[in-house]
């Protein structure tokens, strides 16, 4: 017998999913460590003025979606009005079908709206504007839509040369849920256009309140960024990076690196490599000595498309999976922190799929024995970021790694809409061990099970990052 | 309850599976708009003497097979009589369960001759005597072999060196369908040995009326041909590289290393990589021109055993997969043309399936909403034409682009029994659909789903090459 | 209707599944051609005096789970005793659910020791003393322990330079199987340290009874330990490499390579892989002489904790999947080799998942016809060794090689207690065919899949390695 759309057991295929996902799963608060969403949009509990706003306005996964379906730039990134905007989306959506944006949107409408219909050609206007009515409500403000979904902490992901002023004003609110920085230090060894760095060393300089100078100034004013993000709640660091790299000489050559760069010169790949790889290590030794968690998101090739690039920027849909190798400088990188137990709790995302297993065995390496589950392999990042391939990483992580002690789902979203994403991991997690116990691959016992996935989805994440 | 081999619900594991392809997929005319037909057999209508000429007389996939059994090659490519190498494969036959080979094989003896046994060592002579027998008919000529599979249009794959002349001869027939070339240029780039670089230019200046004594005349005598294969209802080019490459000195030095290898001397890895680079980049330009479509089947690693290849040449079953970097050169070619909106439609096909996402992404970067689909990724090519690698390509297109968009399958084959490989593909993409349909992860709503079918196995595929 | 945990039909999930693994599969005894057993252990019928001993001495995929879930190296590789090893340890196994630990662990308990209760904190005692107490008896020291799983023959895994005293001795028993030594010369072209390498060469000398002074003196001895070996029964050799490698200077070279790091000079990285290439080319060619088979087990990115290192070394756990380019290397090596027909019976094992097709397509190339299944690509190893591991590699090796040739399950274990591995296997075999017969994508003739499957298991690794 076939099952309805998005209904009660949606992504359900048994009865011990189904009891999993009751009985251990859908009640627990949600622990978003890893996110984009705006503190500016959180500390003035903003309110959306339609559905555009809220769902498209910063969307690539959408405005991608509408360009492969033949959609113009204009309703995309360009001026057309926030409805024809929403219309041309509503006319994609169906062409979207097994796409997670089929998926996701229904049960946002759902979840959020208590909107059923299939969103569509002819369903697109009434949709717009009921969504876009109760968005006016005080019930649909930031605040609101975070609580509803029973949010009790988010990370942001913040810049060292942040002054985090949005994060003090919310600090002194009273909203029901907290929000933390996330120490994201890009810019800091983002070489490639010596005028840029150079530029983003004055707005650091001015920020730390260090004249940097000298690769050692760098390093002090990213430690004072450090201690006074730390002082509003940051509690983990996070980096982008096309791949992890060292060598025996990026200690003592960086400095000579710097001196060029600072200088206007361009850096040879090596050198920007080498600089880099002495930032992250000095700077991943300060996170272990405040205990926090590091984050590293690996192997994207971003950017791809000059054209529209020069026209609206990064971050617009025109990035994709990168196949650099990862293993070897994965082992390089935090075997030199190890080697003086100076490796801090860490968790490695990949974005391609064909990676899944080097990151799944890696963890393993550096688990000392200290900390559960000390080394993570995180949860299907962007593309990943739907079912498929979450079951392939709760797959792969389970079969190379220790599932259990897995510190599980993020949104990694700019929306606020996005929160949804949390009931759609737990759903394919519980229907993941469900369809195991169904098999009798696992003992049928409910509460084994349900140990396992209450941790997953929010007490491991609670010890980890000593929330 | 367990189903029977080959029944009519083969492949479709549900209700809405079965009924997706009986009511949309199942009576669709087919496009083959790439395959590896020959174009005189196709004019000339031609009469196989037995099975063996129409089975195996070029086919690497069953040779391979055969080898891999243990069978001498004097039954592959050697000079064993036609009967004695077919029953050698009737040996082989059941030592290919669940090899592609095998359903192919018996799907084709049902589809074609109503043969409805299992082939084996006991069943072998009889199947030889009586298809044998039913290819004398006329109903078993080459144009009688497509049309009762429905084939509406074939692309065939020809070298710009080539006259064309079958084509030319064909054109004048009135067969029930049309046979169209397409523009395969690998030879104006392929440098590895000069002297047969150089005797294919002689060949090319020939047909082109270019004497092509400098880089410039070379594209001009491709230009000529390019010109030459349009009006015989060419809508496409195909190219087949180890990998697509770009770089930034690539056009400014094409002229310089096409010097150095037409006065004979051999060129090193780079300067073949910017050669090629600088004649395809000059290629794309002209299709986008002409509108044509454009194609690139990359990542074989081919001819790896030189023994066999001494002995009877390429395409003969040795070929495998290769793991070069596919994503960064892909970004750099395409973007190259993109900058000036020079890139046309385009459909990259990809041998690894550890690239799989690599492929799936990338597409997405160079969609600007000019066309539906614009940019493609093939269907399961080669060693991933089968039930897994279409699965997979289905599955990883749709979490990652658009399925809704895709042109679908062709049977990139030298032989005139393999068009029942359609039916199989629409079988799978049928039952991929119903399946999430069953599971309630799509709605039941068959016509949504009937209506992506239907484009994907047809519709599709006459819009984008405006057949 | 869900099924109970290690039943009788674990892991087989329909009628067909049962019947085949019934009728064809769980009676065959067992030709574990490739493992880690000590070949002492063996020879003097080795009592363990606790279940630590037999379980968890040398088990470092137990050590590595361990860590992960936070428990202290002192319980892995320290001084604890035995039974707070054990403790640790079944405290550890309910947090390694749906890691092939569980299924391994219980099966284990449950073949070897009768033992039905599942593993965890409340009856870690109880199973330790019951275990520990069973093992004194004399139908569970070593020889009992195999015969009783109806192990017909083991491979152990020796050095050139080891004197297989304990083969000797063993020969001479009459225990109701035979053990027979694979000759393992990795330290014979591992060069990294050229004092390591040099005082192994020492070490071979001396065995070998030739003076080693010059490249062809290692060839030399080398062939003598071949000789050896081949007296005692070996049928196959075995090499454990990051990748293969072949460039036309390797052979020339590697005198002289030689020379240099027996001069106490370290080479280069394209001077080890030059070297390594040469030893390997011509001991292949005297295994080819020997009609041997030869295993190339491909990488792994070995001992990435220097750390850890340092205190217990190697073969611990801190191994992972490297990322290589496998398939020129490969290629070229291989058909150096078949250049002059000098290409013996071998079989490539890879770690990295994500060359499986890299492998699955490489062994067609050199299927000359001269044996069925010449070249094989190995059964899931190392990380790969699991449910899912083992499923992916039949469903790849079947639809691009011919599965019915395959010489199938190895434990590479050092365990006497993993031979329900085998169990394991065969299982998933069973019920990937029985799965296919289900869905009528295979004929419901149970002959006909029985055939390949005591083919796979049994008869085809027989015939292989002429056992």
């Amino acid at each position: 017998m076939s099952k309805a759309f998005l209904a009660e057991d949606f992504l359900l295929d048994n009865k011990f999913s189904i009891d999993l996902y009751e009985k251990f799963a859908s009640a627990l608060p949600i622990l978003d460590y890893h996110n984009h969403l705006s503190p500016k949009d959180v500390a003035e509990n903003r309110k959306f003025n339609n559905i555009t706003e809220a769902w498209l306005e910063g969307d690539h996964y959408k405005w991608r979606a509408m360009r492969m379906n033949g959609i113009n730039e204009k309703y995309c990134t360009g001026n057309a009005s926030p409805e024809e905007k929403f219309l041309q989306w509503a006319n994609t959506v169906p062409q979207t079908l097994l796409n997670p944006l089929y998926h996701w949107s229904h049960l946002e409408l759902k979840r959020y709206f208590g909107i059923n219909e299939l969103l569509n050609k002819s369903t697109g206007r009434e949709i717009y504007e009921k969504a876009s009515a109760a968005l006016q409500l005080e019930s649909f403000h930031t605040h609101s839509l975070l609580t509803k979904m029973k949010v009790e902490i988010i990370c942001t992901t913040d810049d060292p040369a942040d002054d985090l002023s949005y994060h003090q004003q919310f600090a002194k609110q009273n909203s029901g849920f907290k929000m933390y920085p996330t120490f994201r230090p890009d810019k800091a060894y983002t070489t490639e256009i010596p005028a840029a760095y150079n530029s983003y060393l004055d707005k650091l300089s001015s920020t730390s309140n260090v004249f940097i100078q000298s690769f050692d100034d760098l390093l002090q004013a990213l430690k004072n960024r450090i201690d006074f993000f730390d002082g509003l709640g940051c509690r983990a660091s996070d980096h982008g990076l096309s791949y992890l790299y060292f060598d025996e000489d990026s200690l003592s050559k960086a400095p000579t690196h710097f001196k060029k760069i600072t200088s206007g010169q361009t850096l040879t790949t090596i050198e920007r490599d080498q600089l880099r790889a002495a930032v992250l290590i000095n700077l991943c030794k300060i996170y272990k000595e405040r205990n926090w968690s590091q984050q590293f998101h690996l192997g994207a090739l971003r950017n791809n498309n000059t054209r529209i690039y020069n026209k609206v920027g990064g971050d617009t849909g025109h990035d994709s999976i990168g196949d650099y190798p990862q293993a070897l400088g994965l082992s390089l990188f935090l075997d030199q922190l190890d080697k003086t137990d100076q490796l801090t709790q860490t968790i490695i995302y990949n974005l391609n799929p064909a990676d899944n297993e080097i990151f799944a065995t890696m963890i393993g390496n550096f688990c000392d024995g200290s900390v559960p589950g000390k080394i993570q392999w995180g949860s299907g990042w962007w593309f990943n970021d739907q079912q498929a391939g979450m079951e392939e990483q709760l797959r792969t992580l389970s079969l190379m790694g220790l599932l259990s002690q897995f510190v599980g789902m993020v949104t990694d979203s700019r929306s606020f809409l996005s929160f949804s994403r949390h009931e759609y991991f737990r759903r394919i997690l519980c229907n993941f061990m469900g369809t195991e116990m169904e098999k009798g691959r696992m003992p049928g016992d409910v509460t084994l099970a349900g140990d396992l996935i209450s941790n997953v989805c929010y007490y491991n994440t609670k010890k980890y990052f000593r929330f």
